[in-house]
């Protein structure tokens, strides 16, 4: 079973600013522990702060892994070319977000990328990618 | 630790009826499964279809249980009052949805009660339960 | 055949109150000229204040009544819940309303339950009831 | 007594063009069986694309027919100037519609001519015609 | 000089029904009065229910005549192709009302013809055409 | 001279929970202090969660209780059935706020009973119950 | 006869400032002209940058002057209070505006003060002036 | 204890016009009562149609005053500046209002200046500054 | 094959108004060079103001015609009668226009009709006409 | 060089209330700092709290100024008659504001009067005036 | 004659993915066709997922190329920079889309990027490409 | 001190196009003129037509520089994405336009970064960027 991690902008700051909404863990030692709990999964993770390479990463890998956790941070919001191209790949996606979403500004209460998602999961923080590659697994099983 | 499961409007049906949307599983029997693999939890089911009611629970168990997994069904979209019973009480609670309400009609990509939930998960049929009582286990350790 | 009369709320007082709206007329006195006219059917009669009563009523008869006549009262614009019900049973439903919803507040004009009803029928009175069950007959036959 | 029934745009094509919404009997072969039901009751009837011409003929009947049954088509959703029309006239104006216009688009949602109607009956079929004859018979004894 | 007096949708019925909004004078009686007051002036009446004949009669009239009063009934709402037929032709309209229409229904607060027109007048009873007429006799002078 | 207290949903909890808000004085206790104040009035307290339950408590008061004191709490600014109910009802109604609804979010700004009610007092803390007595008084006189 | 013209904010700037949509006629000059055309009627001119001053103003005269000719400029689409006063006087206001405001910016299009006026004019120039007081003989006599 | 009570535009035609809506007692006269009621507490009144002198009021009484009572009128529903002015100041400002603003136009149901007042009272006619000055004096004991 | 052009209200005025947007080219000369140019397509050409007339040609055509080429003027934005028309034929419809609809007023971006047309040319001046055959063409190979 | 600066409502208040947004300095003691800084240029203040009064000070310094700094606090978001006043002069107009207004409420995101300013800024505290007239010496250079 | 075809996002996919929607053929095969028919103009092509990429092509070719056919993918509904780039360059550019986008999702009917294009094609496959050229190459003669 | 110049999409081609709108200076000489005037300020250029570029650059000196002067254009009204990048750092961010944004179409007035930079400066060309400087030097004095 193989799983993509994709973080959209601003991820890669994740651990260093804004502690009191993200945490204070570096997604990198994060990614640790979840390569150590699903030793029986291919985790690759990515990370890109521009909209079209996300789209790209999501082209390359949408075909041949079983699952995508999806964090497309700011983006969620505004972008229609994620979610074109999110419906195109056979992968399931599913949407995580750190903190909850639907408890800040109203701009952020609506996501354009849900609709074709397979699922959805915010407020956990960083729980919020383990449960994701939790439910793809059962999907897949 | 003791976690109290709630669900809301219509959700008595589960297992009968509309099974393309919410598969054929009853709940009944669904929570059998999750009794058995959370048996260091314990777990409380109530259904209602009735708003207060919900508010009832909501406030009985509020103050000593470790987290509450709330699927208020209609009312999600509508109720300002179980909104406000939320945040009146000490208990985590999760808003789960079984099916990927971004995915249906406009007016269900809208939660008067998400604002008041530590996070939200939607869209894996039924273990969109397993997977909340998964983040509130994290969430208390 | 058999069909379900269902008032929500303040439908109770009838013919006592706001008679310049919906006529001076008692229901219960009503339904009397409607198990006259329609000997051939069995009509049930229930109402109730409260929304998760009138979704219970639904899911009672909603398997092995060929038609309901509900009258959602002031839940007709705001309950999602009697929304999801209806589409989750087998029965017909047609919307009644006693007043012309449409020619009273702006927030009348929008039914949230009319989507799943099979059919609409507001402002000939009480006969409403009458006509709704005079249609349910006909697409039965 | 005399009714005077009124079909707006396209309906013409009923029962040669889309079928499973409209149905698939001739609307002239269906007015057979009105003449035949009412047989005391005087029934014409009047097709028009032409919002004008239908606002002609509101005016015609509208000071001696007892009654209108008005199915406008797709100017129910946008013309004041029928609107305008019924609340000049006498004859009670009863809406009729064959589908259920609120299972539909958003924009069938608001009849702009509703408010001046006596009542409105939408979803049975042809048969919301027949309903709306017995509906105006019974407030014209 | 050369005026058209162009009356819309129901206007045909003034004198004769809703006296109290419109008054109880007959337009063609009205009209006397104009022919007597204007006696240096060349004026034409013409109504119509149908929108696409009041925009034959403004391309018929509008390269010859001084200018048009008109008063559109409900399409002045409503009619994005008499907005374009005013602003295809040379002589100067007028948009007239017999009511106040920003004192009746929200929608009616909004008209789509008025940014082609030279100049709006409402509320001043059939007299808004007398004052239509020497506005345009003054602009034209 | 008869009052009828009721308040909506969570207003149980007043006194234990969410003191910051809505202070800490349990309402029972405030209640005595009301009877001292007020003792030529008999004041009657109902409190529930169920929106159904606050109607049917409003018909029963409503035809010979000279006034009621309604904090509708989160039903306020969703429940047209409660509005309809305050309408159908001969005693006069006032709204109470404990807090000003007005400095908290959005959708509390707006109130679907306020219409009906014969005035609205709120931000006073739990003195808004006195004053709307006082006030109730002084109309009733 | 007793007419009161008011004008409101930055009016007192007509005939030297924006000409090209104003024109090029300074007021007071105006004035001279309806003063002699109008011999037998009691103009009085009164112009205001400050909203409530031309509240004041209404008030003065509008208990005893037959109409108030008003144009009140920006105070037009932004003024609660003066609209208010406008209801709460005897004398027949109409509203004027120079240029034709339904041709601007979509604010404008919206007036607050119209509802409460006898009638409306713009679009004239200065001659909305004239035609308003035309307009007022007219209805008082 | 020190109490301003300031009226805005067209307060000061109270019993004289829209007797209706706002009843037939001079507030002169009303104030005479409040004296007498509460003669342990300076009470000065203040009226103005001018935005800006009403918050020139405010200012000027701000600092030293234990508390105000506003019925800014017309400015409740457009005035920021009425509002900032309420924030920049210590005196704790009640909004009250005579008529029951909820039960009128849209645009009256938005108060622009609550959310900085402690507390709002409205529909018990000239009352509801008799209660406003008891909720503030139980508010600085 | 066969095509009919359909040509909506004001469109009678090509080449004769409104040059700078509209250009200078009779439409009759235009179709010469259509003709001309397609000369194995049977072309036909109908131009009405009136909105029911080109529903009448809609139908007439709408069965035995390959394709449909409509520029429906004014009505393109406000027809719901039309868009049901084109729903309720076979053959194909393409919606044209000469000018880009997209750089003039906001409300001339919504088109009530393309929803149910095959597809959609905007801004070529005329030569949206021969674009939309040469597109007819190839979809019916 | 002659520069005027304007303040709008509540602005007198400046440096002895809300220090937390407007800091703690007494304009008239920064005033003395700009005209230290700028020697070479006519620097004059004006504030009032009445929206009229600045639009009497607009027109009184708006032709023989080279440029005015106008910070109209409140009346930014709601003054049509001050964007008016703008517009009708020949001085240019910089706005400004000591905080950041599009950080705070949502509707002070809306400027009414920026569209006839010739620049904006504002978030620089009091150095906002600074800033201005910066900019405006560039601008007349 | 040169023409630049640019391709947004997701269109790389073309041929292999929702061939329901965007039809089975690779464009670059398509393409082949396209260099066929117009062996008279150079064409190039270009594709990138990157909105800024787009730009930076429209910024290269758009000063020496004829025209440009820009199917901007999912950037058409959210962005106002490449709108910005298309009237910041010489070369005329031809909006197409694959699929009928007003038959889709609401937030697809609106174009940001359309009001600076020369004009828009949809719905046509991947003819509109060729129909972009045929138009652009008469526009260009 | 340092301080970063970001500009965003189509700001590259300043000086070379659109010269009405964005004056004729090339950005590059322009900032020949800025080193010049704060020669005790290290001043760095960026520019990038990439939304995710623009964030890379942020991350990079948003820890160690002073100040921001951040044109993001066209982004400037879509881009959550860098609105969150600009509070993830520690510099202080200015948002400067060239041209007075609030004079230009609608959806040019919203600015999705402006909430998280220190302040705003729009409309005075290329000066903008200057003051911006200004700004920054005296924040962190």
């Amino acid at each position: 079973m193989k799983i993509q991690i994709i973080n959209g902008p601003n991820l890669n700051l994740l651990g260093t600013r804004e502690k009191d909404i993200y945490g204070d863990i570096n997604f990198e030692k994060y990614l640790d522990s979840l390569y150590e709990e699903f030793d029986d999964i291919e985790i690759n993770y990515y990370q890109s702060n521009v909209e079209g390479e996300i789209i790209n990463k999501l082209h390359e890998v949408g075909l041949n892994y079983d699952g995508i956790v999806l964090n497309a941070g700011g983006y969620t919001h505004t972008s229609v070319a994620i979610r074109d191209a999110i419906k195109a790949i056979n992968s399931l996606v599913v949407e995580v977000h750190i903190s909850n979403v639907f408890a800040r500004e109203e701009f952020r209460h609506t996501s354009l990328i849900a609709p074709n998602c397979i699922g959805s999961i915010s407020g956990f923080g960083l729980d919020s990618y383990r449960l994701a590659i939790e439910g793809l697994k059962k999907l897949k099983m």
